[in-house]
């Protein structure tokens, strides 16, 4: 067998936007219909857990992030797709690996560094605000990679380091007690586009700036004509490189669209106009998927469902693995 | 339902001396007795994966305490006695709580700090062999206790902080989300004897000055003999106040033997006699759990079935609570 298995979490906090769909969510279905990769998709729940005290946000978002997932075509006989929370193989092996993590390493970790700072600068105790659920998620989510053998896991360029320490601590363990992990690679792809949000930042729930994946036609509408534009008049040529409804157009576009866009720019299009069809594009491309995603979110135990069934795939690798582990370790049945 | 419920988790590295016999074991086993308890006791091998790398260390102890505590009475009809790694529920809450844990308060728990000091002193860096599991430890013993809804949880002094941790994150969390948990409290028991060790320092396996608690009678005398005696002879009179001999026999002994050695002291027994004494009065006690013990050792699969019922019985409190930990902070189901 030498499929590439090819694991990605998603963290179940917010509504999935545009930027997420070309960024992340279109990507990773295309690239489960390979051949030659086996996927791993799941519902990050326990790492929601770390940002959003808020039950109700939890819950609906991860009803609306698997929603989405089925929507936009997932084959979930395909890839195995499950919620991290049906799995308790993850936390088992969470302590497992705790007892086998240095400490010095997550001192290290990026994004606990970054909250260091932040408090040092105003002039709060280092650790202020810091729970051990942010301190300790570097080995959460070596579970997550390691429990499914994972050779690949695509990232955005800031969590590379955690695919490192899970790759670091799966060489500790396999040293120390059986070579039992896979030794997982981050992958970057810089070619996936980055999307711009109504005022030209990058698109990210942060900025207060997405255009939501599923808003009804009316709102979608809406929502584009609000994108940030100059004040040149129709008629007047524009230039598609510092636009973002062209760099927009061109991450739903075919080549030849994408082209002739550039054209019309170049021509002087209006804004208005340059619009309407941005969102016609979009609203092309979406609005089968939204129909099916408006029915998923009726039929909520659809979804659990096809979860449970996922859970149960899932839990084919991570019992067996877990197994494994435990003997290596010490924790077994005395009979 | 006016029963406290008392919890009490037994690491499982080392082999049980006298000294755990005396101060943990027996007052143990006697409280389970008592109709007004509800007794809650647990291998924590999970624990002991902390301190010990030897996967053949962590089996092998984790039988012989199991065999212990069996050989020695423990009604497990009445007590629920279960190996920790049998309720998975405890890693999940483990981590649910580490999202509720401040990493300040883990960075104020004494085990830690003593580790850092030992290597701040020897000029290394802080967290130099320092693991995750060490400095999350206090959340696992966290999730150990509160699961169970524990009323009281008898520790030494040494542990006291690590159940005020566990009754603070059960108070954050009670607050935050839901009144799920019971509030902790330790329990101190100066009366319970600290039994001396054969060179007259507490008797601990970091001395090396142990006795083991199910040695063969003949190897049970060779330790005795080798209890640490001042050069008095025959016929002069000897303090029982400072000698290791009496002390131990004191922890054996009912009131009336007590005092009896107390005059034999006065009036001058030979040590040789003393010693011959204490041997006779040990074994007494020991001969029939030792016969039990070995006969145990002999049938791993019924410590197993033990066990295996235990777990049962622990998971009928662990699971309807863990479940609505999850509902709580909007782990759930869909449907």
């Amino acid at each position: 067998m030498n499929k590439q298995r090819v694991l990605t979490g998603i963290t179940t906090t917010g509504t999935p936007h545009l930027g997420n769909y070309v960024g992340a969510i279109r990507p990773a279905i295309e690239a489960s219909r390979a051949d030659d990769t086996e996927s791993f998709l799941f519902l990050a729940d326990y790492h929601a857990l770390i940002k959003c005290q808020d039950p109700a946000m939890v819950r609906q978002s991860s009803k609306e992030i698997a929603a989405t997932w089925l929507a936009l075509g997932l084959d979930t006989e395909r890839a195995v797709f499950y919620r991290q929370s049906d799995v308790p193989e993850i936390t088992e092996l969470t302590w497992i690996l705790c007892c086998n993590a240095a400490k010095g390493l997550m001192n290290r970790a990026h994004a606990y560094k970054a909250a260091v700072q932040a408090n040092e600068e105003a002039g709060e105790d280092p650790d202020f605000g810091v729970t051990m659920g942010l301190f300790s998620y570097p080995v959460l989510m070596a579970a997550d990679i390691l429990l499914f053998g994972a050779h690949q896991v695509p990232v955005g360029r800031d969590q590379v380091q955690h695919v490192e320490m899970a790759r670091d601590i799966a060489q500790r363990f396999n040293h120390n007690f059986a070579e039992l992990f896979t030794l997982p690679s981050a992958v970057v792809d810089d070619n996936v586009a980055l999307l711009q949000g109504l005022d030209g930042r990058k698109m990210s729930k942060s900025y207060n700036n997405t255009i939501p994946l599923f808003l009804p036609e009316k709102q979608l509408r809406k929502s584009i004509n609000k994108i940030k534009t100059n004040l040149l008049e129709p008629g007047e040529p524009k230039n598609p490189d510092d636009s973002t409804v062209f760099q927009i157009w061109a991450a739903f576009a075919s080549a030849g669209e994408t082209a002739r866009m550039r054209r019309e720019f170049e021509a002087g299009i209006a804004w208005g106009e340059a619009k309407k069809q941005l969102f016609e594009l979009i609203n092309d491309e979406l609005s089968a998927p939204r129909e099916r995603y408006l029915q998923l979110l009726d039929d909520p135990s659809h979804i659990e469902q096809v979860l449970q069934r996922g859970a149960e795939r899932a839990r084919s690798y991570s019992m067996p693995l877990l197994k494994q582990v435990r003997e290596a370790v010490g924790i077994a049945r005395m009979d």
